[in-house]
């Protein structure tokens, strides 16, 4: 049995945004159960809770006696007992590997200046005049996603654990409308998000924190 | 025979914080030869370089057949062939890639940030406003870096791949002296930068860009 770890409340704005969606989507395209352990903000700055993730903040994984940190790591570790997650050929795994870091190094940092800014700067002085070079820098690696992504359903071949990380990352701007601009990387997101084992890591993410609209 | 694929030239403020940086690091460490491939301007756009490296950066290096992109994937690639780079046992293995990972996603978009303010937006008007808050951001990583790696010589018990990847985020705040504010994160930089196979490494990129500054 895998325990995830996640906040015990968050802001309504993220409700289907936070991090622990990434490790739900993993566990239910593998078919694997799990369970909660809920945390707040008094357990962030303990020195246990930083032994298990040294910054203080969530998604952390226990895998009966081992206990992960970082999403990528932790998809990466359970793609290595899932083939629905991750091919079994060295090749293979090195292409998800590769696309991982990607969505997480060259895709994440530009895509999340952008949508903290829309989160909470917008109107403030710095975040006018600092706007269009973020976004700029954020369509630059749009475009190049969609120009891989033109004929091919996912990142490496098929579907991985990359394309969570990928998809994770690219709904930060689902605010923004800046990827309904390019049509294969639209198709993409549309394609990752209608996958079962999203619907239900999200309604199950959902309905955690608001419990009254996953029933309504 | 490995090829590493960077730069032909790149402008002298960088000159020793090129990407390329952590895979020459890399290949110092397991004592594996290798040829570099330099490329320029007009290479990154074509379909050609994009379908090795899809966003037009650097590094890439080619492994006989395979051609790989992101330092993170070209460092765990490289630690799978070799027990300098990562140990061979599942535990440690997954423990440096939870470190990895969290060089690459919990502290380097903070510190790149901030960074990138110093070198590129100094004196204008958002950069004054925004600056503090990055530095705070950037601050409150460190600390917590510094936290775990007191009583610790390296991030996962032992040298490896992550500790590249982490020295090199470290040293984009070279300018900046936040560093040394924290002692166990400042001799931990020293630490690794200290081994051979940085000096090496360094050496080699300092001289293919500044070869009157190599030899001064």
């Amino acid at each position: 049995m895998y325990t995830l770890t996640t906040f015990r409340w968050v802001p309504p704005f993220v409700v289907g945004y936070v991090r622990d969606l990434r490790v739900r989507w993993a566990l239910e395209e593998a078919g694997l159960p799990y369970q909660l352990r809920l945390i707040g903000p008094e357990d962030q700055p303990t020195p246990a809770y930083r032994q298990q993730q040294p910054f203080g903040q969530i998604p952390v994984l226990q895998d009966g006696a081992q206990t992960l940190f970082e999403s990528g790591a932790i998809l990466l570790h359970l793609g290595a007992s899932s083939e629905a997650l991750l091919p079994s050929d060295a090749g293979g795994r090195t292409h998800a590997t590769e696309w991982a870091f990607a969505a997480l190094n060259s895709v994440e940092p530009h895509v999340a200046n952008l949508a903290e800014l829309d989160a909470f700067a917008q109107g403030e002085a710095w975040a006018i005049e600092r706007r269009p070079a973020l976004e700029e820098m954020a369509l630059k690696r749009l475009a190049a996603l969609d120009t891989w992504l033109a004929g091919r359903d996912y990142l490496s071949g098929r579907f991985t654990v990359a394309d969570i990380l990928m998809t994770s990352v690219l709904r930060l701007l689902d605010d923004s409308g800046l990827v309904t601009r390019f049509p294969a990387l639209s198709a993409y997101v549309a394609r990752c998000t209608a996958r079962p084992a999203f619907k239900k890591a999200l309604a199950d993410q959902v309905a955690l924190y608001a419990p009254a609209q996953a029933t309504a």
